[in-house]
């Protein structure tokens, strides 16, 4: 198994200016074993559910090819649940609800079959968690790489700063990286944030695209501009999903690899977001997915000549 | 000559989270010009100033190539002053002071020797002022874009749209583009826009790049990430200019030709806001500003491959 994933696995209820839904599948760790799954075959994943969470969804997961037997069900016990609303603008949200359920305890089980892979994304849990995972897999894999959020910066720091500084890929927001380096250019904060530890950094920043650094280089990447924006749900967990997904298959870790993954992600979280929930990453085919990679080439390629 | 400009020559003061400058030379005319200079050796300029405008600053412009005979002096009258403030995270600003002085009654003389040009830049005047120097020019040039901001659209909006009527290229922010669209995704306001009659649109996003858009192609080009952002003033005049500049240097409206001349503003905008004024355009040589564009192609350049 080439990819294990820890995340969240949970309902979702969502308002958008577009609409409602009731409860609905999400989680950061559906949405990143989803998003992966256009690439790597056979990925795991680590999570906890209670026993209200339909099996159908675990069933569609495994025709995916994402192995479930890492994610716990508790019997009597509730999923966990969030619900939130979006502003007009779709950049910001209200929590309106969040029931941790299961996760309040979660202690998360390493099956044997997932032990030895060589990639593993962090979804954004308390960094204690993600720490037990690193610490239970067999031997320390090829590449790992971390979401968290400003949640666990105001309340954990320490402990937060411990598990970044086991981690080869960070994966966060522009304004996590500001909390995180307490520096407002990014150019910056990204030289901070790599100094705790991780050797690449990736800032996402939602509609205006993201940034990969490593070393003295900087890609970056846009995002694709769209008619609607529908639910920006998962939209950071695709991302991250698909470029460990595409990491992981191609199984190439150079800077001009991680370019193409950070592409995938990017195409990746442009169909997340217009759909609710995981809806835009289930209806689509590989063949939707390679054109709007190829999408990005056009939007971003151009040819330098001689100046005149 | 080929390009034309008309925009204010004006006195700034400004004060940024980094510092205050006294009255120094600013204006859309003056950023557009100089920034264009990097590539059109032979331009020139439709102004207006007051007889407290400093003479070396108009000879310093003919060093660049700038013809200043269309720039009027009025005998006794003040130049156009600006004064503002910006922001901590100076993406935004309050203006201080606005003297219109020389500007309010600015009644655009297009000299003979610039009738004929075939670019023309229209910084960002009343829209009437706009369309008087089309007027007067002895023909239809072979491309005119123009610039304009929210304040035209709240007073002005009948006579703002006779004048985009009558462009190639509109060249505005993306806060500008939903105004004058109502409709907040930029891929759906570039289309309203559109349909006003420019073929051409450039949707400045500021620190967070360009979009240009023409028929059903689009171009994204990212700001440069830079370690400081220390005077935003004037930016997107100079990325105007390079933009008209490197098209009129290199006689080529093709759009795999914009997308180069996107990236030859956007290198030249880079520069600009990492000193006060027009200090970071004056600073620098041809070679900086070839190295400046060499790191666009480093930040986006990518190869896909085949997927695995």
């Amino acid at each position: 198994m080439r990819l294990i994933t820890v995340g969240s696995v949970a309902f979702d209820a969502i308002e958008t200016p577009f609409g409602k839904t009731d409860k609905i599948v999400g989680g950061a760790g559906t949405f990143i074993t989803l998003s992966a799954s256009f690439f790597v075959k056979s990925q795991g994943i680590i999570s906890v559910v209670g026993d209200d969470f339909p099996t159908d969804t675990l069933e569609f997961m495994n025709s995916r090819g994402i192995n479930t037997s890492g994610i716990q069900i508790k019997e009597g016990e509730k999923t966990f649940f969030w619900s939130g609303k979006y502003h007009n603008d779709m950049n910001s949200r209200d929590t309106l609800i969040t029931e941790l359920n299961v996760l309040e305890h979660f202690d998360p089980i390493v099956p044997e079959a997932f032990s030895q892979a060589d990639y593993v994304m962090l979804g954004n849990l308390t960094p204690q968690v993600q720490r037990q995972v690193i610490e239970r897999m067999a031997k320390r894999p090829k590449l790992i790489a971390m979401d968290t959020m400003n949640f666990w910066m105001d309340i954990a720091m320490d402990d937060l700063r411990e598990t970044i500084s086991m981690v080869d890929v960070l994966i966060i927001n522009d304004e996590e990286a500001r909390q995180l380096s307490k520096e407002y250019s990014l150019l910056k904060a990204s030289k901070i944030i790599r100094a705790m530890g991780p050797k690449i950094l990736i800032i996402k920043k939602g509609e205006h695209g993201a940034l990969l650094f490593h070393e003295n280089h900087v890609f970056f990447a846009p995002a694709l501009p769209l008619e609607e924006v529908f639910d920006p749900t998962g939209a950071g967990d695709t991302f991250a999903g698909g470029f460990m997904g595409y990491l992981a298959a191609t199984d190439d870790i150079s800077f001009e690899n991680m370019k193409r993954a950070i592409i995938a992600g990017s195409a990746l979280a442009s169909f997340s977001v217009e759909k609710f929930g995981t809806t835009g990453l289930t209806e689509i085919t590989e063949s939707d997915m390679e054109k709007r990679m190829q999408q990005f080439v056009s939007l971003t390629n151009f040819e330098m000549n001689q100046l005149a």
